[in-house]
């Protein structure tokens, strides 16, 4: 063995309890060095140092993340909906007779933007066909095939491609430091969870989001099962964003991130416990890499989050500036 | 618990890197070398074992534990509605003129076991008055100092010392297993959670559990606060333990524990999943050292599961005889 390998030998033995893999490295590389970085790092350090004022035990390192516009992109409709209307199509293939009732009729004959603006009743009868009258077994296997299969209509990459890069850092970042990572989304529970733990790393039960009701049955051979009802059972977003946290998780965060005025109350739960806290904005401001969009946009509306956000010195992310690289490369 | 166990607990959950703390000694020392000792050691084995047909990988073991009557006692009534006739007790004394208004005058007048064998309309009051109009941080506390200060009628001992010691080495034992352990219980969530860390080394965002409605606001001083009300939101109990493990855990269990037949949904649910399984069920049947009880008991009723348990193959857990140890000594 030469010297040197056994330098990086015992470097690497004496590494052994190392709480940082990336002590020698840069944690956040598609994160452009700017005040955002920073505060991250900044925030990160004071609350995991030993003896530091900020301290915070391993246990009560709870970070929440808003999924649309957050962890993956929301353009240009949320992708749970453009999974509801490929769903719609698939089965008026499957069932031409379906194509002259509501909501395939509508489905087939409108844009995707229209039925998107519409948000009422066309919207209810799309997420009920698509979302309830099966078990929830039957629901994942069709996400997971959507999944496989769909492209971003314009884009052309798998869903699953359309993270952001800099958060999958930071969320393994965060982890690395003994955080535990929270997805905190109006999104359906039951459809983030069949991607999450792949794309993020979040394992289910680590999923707050919003539910229609489950009931338990035993089927026709006696084995039990979950059927997934029509009914709204919760809507995880705005004020029922901290109401999740606390049913879901049971503490307040320490760091919250969102994009929307959907993430508001999230921000300011977690930014008003006592201690050490970060609140964080993505604000789209990347036409080119992905899009720009805030304060009149009918998806992710940033309006009065991002005036509060500067108000309280949140840390707004300017996607265009503080992020290097959007998303990540083949 | 004594500070023995409590100083026990504490190495098992700093040790969580290690694979198995237990690899030299006897990882459930309470438990009598019985066949349910057996089984568990089984079946952990086999899901565990590099190589194994029934190797489950680690973020799939998933074990999920009822509460009352399995991890601590429920006799003579629940935990939770005695603390509830104190708090009643405690409020009729700080104010005197609720004495002559219900459900004050009626939990002062009659006895604890009466009231829990109406179960109609005084018992909502009772958990109306003492569990909703705060904030969560409010009943957080009072559940606290309720644990900090009240004995058991009949034990003389805090409620914290009312756990099962063979129950808290088989979580540690499962967990340095590689399993993430869960309780799934139909008590209050928000009651289980101000123990459930110290007392079986279960955080906060691992027990699932029923739950009034909590409503966001910004408290008089601009800060964000959760008020718990009186609505009933979800009952996680009976067919609501599948529902309530879809929606919290998002995984289907491979162990679960009981012990009445509102867990039996629960054990049908993880019993029934494809690869090996563990259902478990504690028998009440140590009238010296805890209470016996099973059919015609009030509370923790256990008859349908106890039947189907037997048929099925399930493991019995026979109190007087499977453990060495109830409670933990001092």
């Amino acid at each position: 063995m030469s010297k040197l390998s056994s330098a990086l030998l015992a470097m690497v033995l004496a590494c052994g309890l190392c709480t940082s893999a990336f002590a020698q490295g840069d944690p956040l590389p598609s994160w452009n060095d700017r005040k955002a970085k920073q505060a991250i790092l900044d925030f990160v350090g004071k609350v995991t140092r030993d003896g530091s004022p900020d301290f915070v035990p391993p246990e009560q390192r709870i970070a929440t993340f808003d999924n649309d516009g957050t962890l993956w992109a929301e353009q240009p409709v949320y992708f749970q909906l453009q999974f509801a209307l490929d769903e719609v199509k698939r089965l008026a293939v499957e069932k031409p007779e379906l194509k002259d009732k509501e909501p395939y009729r509508s489905v087939l004959a409108r844009d995707v933007t229209g039925l998107a603006a519409d948000g009422g009743k066309g919207l209810q009868q799309v997420m009920a066909a698509t979302h309830a009258g099966m078990t929830t077994d039957a629901f994942t296997a069709q996400v997971r095939n959507w999944l496989d299969t769909a492209r971003h209509p314009t884009k052309q990459r798998p869903y699953t491609e359309m993270v952001y890069q800099p958060q999958i850092e930071l969320l393994a970042y965060l982890r690395s430091q003994g955080f535990k990572t929270f997805i905190v989304s109006g999104g359906g529970v039951e459809f983030m969870r069949t991607f999450a733990e792949k794309a993020y790393g979040i394992p289910p039960e680590q999923v707050v989001g919003s539910s229609g009701s489950v009931t338990f049955r035993l089927g026709a051979d006696g084995k039990p099962e979950l059927l997934k009802t029509a009914k709204v059972e919760f809507v995880d977003d705005g004020p029922g964003k901290p109401v999740g946290i606390n049913r879901f998780i049971g503490r307040r965060p320490i760091l919250a991130f969102g994009n929307s005025d959907g993430d508001l109350q999230m921000l300011q739960y977690a930014a008003a416990g006592s201690g050490a806290r970060l609140a964080l904005i993505v604000h789209h401001t990347d036409a080119d890499r992905e899009w720009a969009y805030d304060r009149e946009s009918p998806i992710g509306k940033l309006d009065k989050a991002l005036d509060e956000g500067k108000t309280r010195g949140w840390i707004i992310v300017d996607m265009k500036a503080d992020w290097k690289t959007v998303f990540p490369t083949r």
